[in-house]
């Protein structure tokens, strides 16, 4: 069989600034670039006792911001290499392989996925196989049923406490991890969020977004850039547990809302990735308030949660108990577009953004 | 029998400044006042049902200037009010009674102590009959085996969840809760907080300090005013649980030198109370190490750990297994210089701040 294109998304610059929360956002084809330079033969290309991915989605997330920094700057993540192809969480399936428990059709799953339309790994270290729901398709393995929504669950389940009546706030609540942290409350058990009466308010930039956020659960959404934040957390709170995605001055105006014995989940603080983080004023009223405040990275919360994830998310997913939202482009050509897209809130972005390669 | 003197304290006049954190200290003479006019006739003053108080001590602790407020600006503690007496954790004697429940004699303790000689209470809602070990002095029962006791043995009870080997930072480690905190490990059952491996690092700002830091178990103890802070800590470290009495930039410095899955208990934020907060800018690095931030607000952990906390630690504070340092100073008037020094961490004073009232 004759080479075919091997596109891949390359790592060309850092974006300008100061510190790991550089004040630039990254530049489509100057950040990164789409190199389609590059052929593969499927049949032929040597293994090594390896096995050949076929990459079927690959997600873009708000976080690979971080990994575009100076590889001086430490962080909790490696930066990306200059000139090296992106990584991220992807879903591939196998095309050849000579391992032998790695067979041709197996679909995997990881965190260090190539952003090429192929690529050969030496073994499974890093990765793990997938089964696709059949009503569901890969793409919602990237966010409802991916990262996003693994955070949302495994945040959730260990940090959330959640009693009958409490108050729930989310910030970037069309974001993709606010998409999966609204309805979080409905995964929590029977009986679900909404009977055992929760209220989830969530807030983005849009009216757009707060039509979308209505429609994955949220009992409250507004638009932060039209409403008074404050003002809104004052009249529907006190909010006995805050999703805080962005960081700044609106994790400043949750503690001041907060309910005595009020959790805080950080998520994000996408606030600050591209212009610096603002400092938090209010952290005397975790005192005062009795406030617990938990980092959430979910990696760290794979070995407890993951089965249990698979097995409650996706199913739930399916028989649309959970709703979600995705934004999907085709073609790694996208990738700098999104990149983008995640960092600014862009208008145009309505639910998880995620990259189809290959069906 | 004739009156006698019931000399008090009395609030006077706001520190001048703005919001919550006002940026003048106390005033002793001015913040408040001793009001020596009053009398009393133990023998013949009404009670109208209650009982009669003889103060035999009262604490004075960094918190009270919360309540030297603007009683506009809302706190989770009430502000005291102009012309009134200042009330706190005090420690009496019931000398005569109407309540067949409170006999003369008994020994009480509370919250809502007046700062005065002689007072009526109509009940005992708010306060708690006290039984003192032989061996120690009811000074001991404001300190290490009062309020600052109870804020570290709950907090670490609660929030700590040490493992053998870990590392602990405590700051102002020559405070009143600082002074308990630092042996707080060894209250964590047997083996020992030493024999469990645990290293304690204490900061204060003197070598005086230094020095009684190391006498009630610090493994090793600095002046943050001749040490860099963020150096001792990288040499130190990584802190599993920082006990964070000051805030501002020593606790972004903790949380710098934090580990994975640290946990950040909040104490008090002494730099800021006086002088203004500054804000935290290293919040990010929470999500990034996994950490737990909780605040430490002593009472509300009073019905889960108080009786197991009084069954405890006054015995093992008897037995010289807990150390402890006292700042004793004899008589009311004396109330307004100690206000201010526990403020300002004057280099005069020693421990636990507390007045003896009567013998």
């Amino acid at each position: 069989m004759a080479p075919v294109t091997n596109g891949r998304v390359l790592f060309n610059s850092i974006p300008k600034g100061k510190q790991l929360f550089l004040y630039n956002y990254p530049i489509p084809g100057k950040t990164t670039v789409y190199d389609p330079t590059g052929t593969i033969d499927v049949e032929t290309h040597p293994l090594n006792g390896g096995f050949l991915v076929k990459t079927l989605v690959v997600s873009v997330d708000p976080g690979m911001r971080v990994r575009m920094r100076n590889p001086e700057e430490p962080s909790y993540v490696p930066a990306f290499k200059l000139g090296e192809t992106i990584t991220g969480f992807g879903i591939g399936i196998v095309v050849r392989s000579e391992n032998s428990d790695v067979a041709p059709g197996k679909h995997i799953y990881g965190m260090g996925f190539q952003y090429q339309e192929y690529f050969v790994l030496p073994g499974m270290a890093g990765f793990a196989f997938l089964e696709k729901d059949p009503l569901l398709s890969w793409t919602v393995y990237t966010g409802a049923a991916g990262l996003p929504g693994k955070t949302a669950y495994m945040g959730w389940k260990k940090h959330a406490h959640a009693k009958r009546g409490e108050t729930v706030f989310v910030t970037a609540g069309a974001g993709p991890v606010g998409f999966a942290q609204i309805p979080a409350p409905l995964q929590d058990g029977y009986p679900t969020g909404q009977a055992r009466g929760l209220k989830v308010v969530a807030s983005a930039g849009s009216d757009e977004k707060v039509q979308v956020m209505h429609e994955v659960g949220a009992d409250v959404a507004f638009n932060y850039k039209t409403n008074n934040t404050r003002e809104v957390l004052a009249r529907e709170g006190p909010i006995d547990i805050y999703w805080d995605n962005v960081g700044g001055d609106v994790l400043d105006a949750a503690i001041e809302n907060a309910a005595i014995h009020g959790r805080v989940l950080l998520c994000g603080m996408v606030s600050g990735y591209n212009t610096g983080q603002q400092g938090i004023q209010n952290l005397f009223q975790a005192i005062s308030k009795t406030l617990t405040i938990s980092g959430v990275t979910s990696f760290r919360l794979f070995p407890e949660y993951e089965a249990e994830f698979y097995a409650t998310v996706p199913p739930a997913l399916a028989r649309g108990e959970l709703k979600y939202k995705e934004h999907v482009a085709y073609g790694l050509e996208k990738a700098g577009d999104l990149v983008l897209a995640v960092q600014t809130g862009a208008n145009t972005l309505k639910g998880k953004a995620v990259i189809v390669v290959a069906a």
